[in-house]
């Protein structure tokens, strides 16, 4: 089903995770030599937000903060790409033009964040829309799209799908580093206005992903333009 | 009272009428000489409202048309600096690391937009917090910030003073190219993190941003962090 | 004919009328699907004139005002690209570097003005050289070279065949920028020494360029190396 | 004594000690406040080796690896450059060049790794002798230079003076990645041809660095070129 | 009287000449030190020629062979940056742009060439246009202008004092890689539109141009806009 | 036997003899024609000798000694580039980053020195453990490896086959500008760690190079990682 092109937004958490990664690695590696055509991009995790507290502590600015997120995306990109260097461009881009000359290559690209201010996920979204791809699959730290923050609040209720215009109403934007939302009202404006579909799944069992990218099953959410 | 350093959006608008141009061009070289320390960031204006509209006959999608309305606000910008060339550093910055450097020469930095899917007062914004800039200018198409939009609402009321977050729940996120509101979620999120004062004065008489300038009176609206 | 790749100039004066570029955009759209390969280079147009006569009111020096037509050839390069974005490089490259890379990738190369003092047909020419293209079509703003400028003097004749060496006694040189002529003798010595053809066709009918490009019918002038 | 300015290559275990840290900081901050010049250079330390450890594990090559070491480091030091935003040079240089032309702007200059290969005491002092600096200041995980490993060798020597001729014979090269020692022949060549002096000292104490700079007291090791 | 700024071309044949380029190199380093500002424009000399020819005998085509020539001329551009390393801007720039950020610097510049089909007197002019200098000196291989090339033809008339216009006339272009003449058609269209005065002196002796920074007085040939 | 990627060094000197040259230019167009993929590294030789001595006399230090030999690589790389344009990256790489991305385009990639300090051969290695190729060629200005410097010692033996660890105990690392051995102990150490045989063959003779090329005949040393 999605032998057209999309990308994957990989969480942070799955970095923090040794034994995780690597099979996600695998599942990456193996899809792209079946002709799978995708762009990663990869959060920050809990290093980002080790090292944006002690920057913070330190007193730096918030621009500053996020900058230091954007550098651990990177270095998760930068081993992703390590991981996977007999497919993947080596050298990380860090803007939109550098995304477009990396994926004219036909390697894989695998990138981080891009400036501050700017979810992972918005990433994500920017790249899709640049070079015209519709399908957005987000491996979140979270199974799947509540109504509500579900590590915050007991009573959020999951969506199997939802429509962009209804979950705007919902989230809240939130832009302190560090503490972006799954999806920001940003990166929810370029889905909708460019007519991208996201896919948000649980990243903590490789097999949702293998399931979405083969059969087209969504055990998360799917979020429609 | 702006001795201080601060950033100046100019509305794109100021680039389609001839005379009202040399007038803010003098106005900046005046006070650019007497000590006073800003970056400029322009807008498309009826220009780049022109290119989009003829990507968009041409089917370009939405990340092609907002690099037109980017391109058009960097001829704006390159405009301004032609005429400032004895002050201002001539080449375009285009993105955070570029205006800091250009930034750190002592030099006039004059900008326009950066990336698809950002207005330039969320570059101008961008631009403050990266600087440790806490005042922000916004020259624009309206004198005032209105409780809906003044061109559309007959009913709509101008408000002298605001906070943040009481305007974050009048004004509404719209990301289609060229029709960004005045101010977005993401300008007004960054604008609150980082604690920058925001003023909005009407772009059709410079004598507005003069009394702005040296006496600290706000003709517009002044909202705050 | 044309089946060798070319490189191909476009006037800017086609991005002043709306009507006519649409059926250009078709006409190279169709052209490189069905094999064609060229680089395209866009000029400046009135709306270059325009902003440079604004820069030159506030007393812009001539290299500022040939980056203001720069830069508009560039926006006029970018609205091109974006027309055609499933076909085209989307970076516009501003140096012989960047169209070679941009080359490289397949991708249909679109380019606008490079450095001061320096006409978009002398650019045309060099990119031609530097990447061994023997043709170059320039799609101008009159039908074909005559004697001397045909908008000026009513005796000038027109020249369906003529060699550069000809050419160049009648041409005289002009820098002031935005005013440069058809093709200046620096244009004309990169095309002599590196024995590359020009066919000047006027850009107002699509037919006389298609009429070219198929069946090798020069309906304006050909330069001889 | 340290007025001329130096370079200081901080240990990255620093960066591993959230205590440690924020009194190097201070300290930095102080001494360039009071006028001092340097240039800093940041390790990676133990995150550097973790994600070394996690990219073997997946099968990364040695240049990859190398590259997942120089990221940390320029992790860290963006962490530095948020933490002294108001003094630093904020983008990371990522090759002389860079170090130059940041140096230039009389901003406080912060670098990591270059490029595979080299440790960040080679880029000490290649920056150093590019600079025209003559001394470097090696803050490293261990208090002074031994004729051997100490945590290795319990019957290493502790040096307070050696030259780099007698230096040389002792060490032996290693290149594999994350376990460069504490100085590397090519490191020593450098020092050695441009007649530069380092300092080790440890980095536990800052009291250590701080008796160095203000009286030229060293509790470590001088190696004398 | 040259206290203002100047833009100083050196001829590629100081370069030839391993005694009279320290003596140069001494003279440039007074001036500065005694507070003239310039920038300096390196040509290519007889090694220029000699790589050329080498690559039109292995038949290299004429933009190759003029990166060539660029290549030696910022090679020797980098020989007088490494004897003025105390000075000078290290990184030889290699366009307007770089030029600019580096004349910021307050550094001195100096650069070679810039792109094919483009003289180094050229080079020199369209910095001191860029950067809005009055004043450049051509210190050549020749003692001055004369009314045709004295090495050809020995009736050729020597000139103290000419204008553009009358020196058109005379000079006829030439774009051969690696023959330029003296000035070009478009390095003069240059002086001329942006009132550049041009300084022609021989590269024989440094007296003669300490005679013309100290004293104005010409031994060569001036050349009025 | 090599129709797995290597890459070659050539000896500087190949390029101060101006009729074995074009013999080598040849050979690697035939055999590129023929399928093989390499990357070119260029020495300096002698002409990088002289531009060092000069600089030397003119009391450059070290790093910009070393520029200066770096600079006569890339030229010499350039002129190679030149004279095999067809088939050629045109745009001489600098770095790791950008000899990537131009290994990917498919093009013959050709580069010289990357930065102070580091001797041409170890680029060549370092380059061979970025993109995975395991077979280095030295064509050197000696046609063997032997025990000692066979310029000087004439006791020095000539080795067939030789291991990196026995090589590191014969050689002594030399880091003065220019006078780089035949491999250093950085460069070793590179080819030590990836397992990259090098072959070392003498630059006198074409033919030798053919042989090895063809029947992996070696002539000169082979050193076993
Ligand atoms: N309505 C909601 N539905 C689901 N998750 C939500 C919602 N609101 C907030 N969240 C939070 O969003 C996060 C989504 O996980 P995500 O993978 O983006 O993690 P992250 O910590 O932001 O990592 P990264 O470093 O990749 O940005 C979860 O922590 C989840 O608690
Ligand atoms: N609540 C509101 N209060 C004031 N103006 C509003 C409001 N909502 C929408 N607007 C519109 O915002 C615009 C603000 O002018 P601005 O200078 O940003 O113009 P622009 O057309 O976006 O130009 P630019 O090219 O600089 O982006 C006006 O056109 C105004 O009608
Ligand atoms: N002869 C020696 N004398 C002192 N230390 C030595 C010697 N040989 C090896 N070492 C080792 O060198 C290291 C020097 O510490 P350094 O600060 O460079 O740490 P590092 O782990 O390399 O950190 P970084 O991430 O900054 O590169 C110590 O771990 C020490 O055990
Ligand atoms: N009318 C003229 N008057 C003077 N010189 C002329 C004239 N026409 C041609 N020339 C030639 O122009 C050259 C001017 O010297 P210049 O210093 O520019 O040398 P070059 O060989 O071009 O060096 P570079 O490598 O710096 O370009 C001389 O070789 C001279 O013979
Ligand atoms: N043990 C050794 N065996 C062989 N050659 C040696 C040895 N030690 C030193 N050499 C010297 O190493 C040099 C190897 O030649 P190479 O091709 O690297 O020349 P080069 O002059 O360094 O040129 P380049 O400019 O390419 O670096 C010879 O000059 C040779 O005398
Ligand atoms: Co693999
Ligand atoms: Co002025
Ligand atoms: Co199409
Ligand atoms: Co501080
Ligand atoms: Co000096
Ligand atoms: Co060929
Ligand atoms: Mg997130
Ligand atoms: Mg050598």
């Amino acid at each position: 089903m999605l032998k057209e092109p999309f990308t994957l937004k990989l969480s942070g958490h799955l970095f923090d995770n040794d034994n995780l990664l690597p099979s996600y690695v695998n599942l990456i590696h193996e899809f792209w030599k079946n002709g799978y055509k995708m762009v990663v991009v990869t959060g920050g995790g809990s290093l980002a937000r080790r090292y944006i507290e002690l920057g913070r502590r330190m007193n730096a600015n918030e621009a500053m903060l996020d900058l230091l997120g954007i550098s651990v995306s990177r270095l998760n990109a930068q081993l992703l790409a390590a991981a996977l260097s007999d497919i993947a461009y080596i050298t990380i881009p860090t803007n939109l033009d550098e995304v477009f000359r990396a994926w004219l290559t036909g390697k894989l690209v695998i990138t981080g964040g891009f400036q501050p201010g700017q979810s992972t996920a918005t990433v994500a979204l920017l790249v899709s829309e640049f070079l015209g791809i519709k399908k957005m699959i987000d491996c979140a730290n979270v199974d799947a799209v509540y109504t509500s923050d579900p590590r915050i609040d007991p009573n959020a209720k999951r969506l199997s799908k939802v429509s962009i215009a209804e979950l705007k109403d919902m989230l809240k934007s939130k832009t302190v580093a560090g503490t972006y939302d799954l999806l920001d009202p940003w990166a929810l404006g370029i889905a909708q206005r460019s007519g991208i579909t996201i896919f948000v799944v649980g990243c903590n069992k490789p097999e949702t992903l293998r399931r979405l990218m083969i059969n087209g099953i969504s055990e998360g959410t799917i979020i429609t333009p």
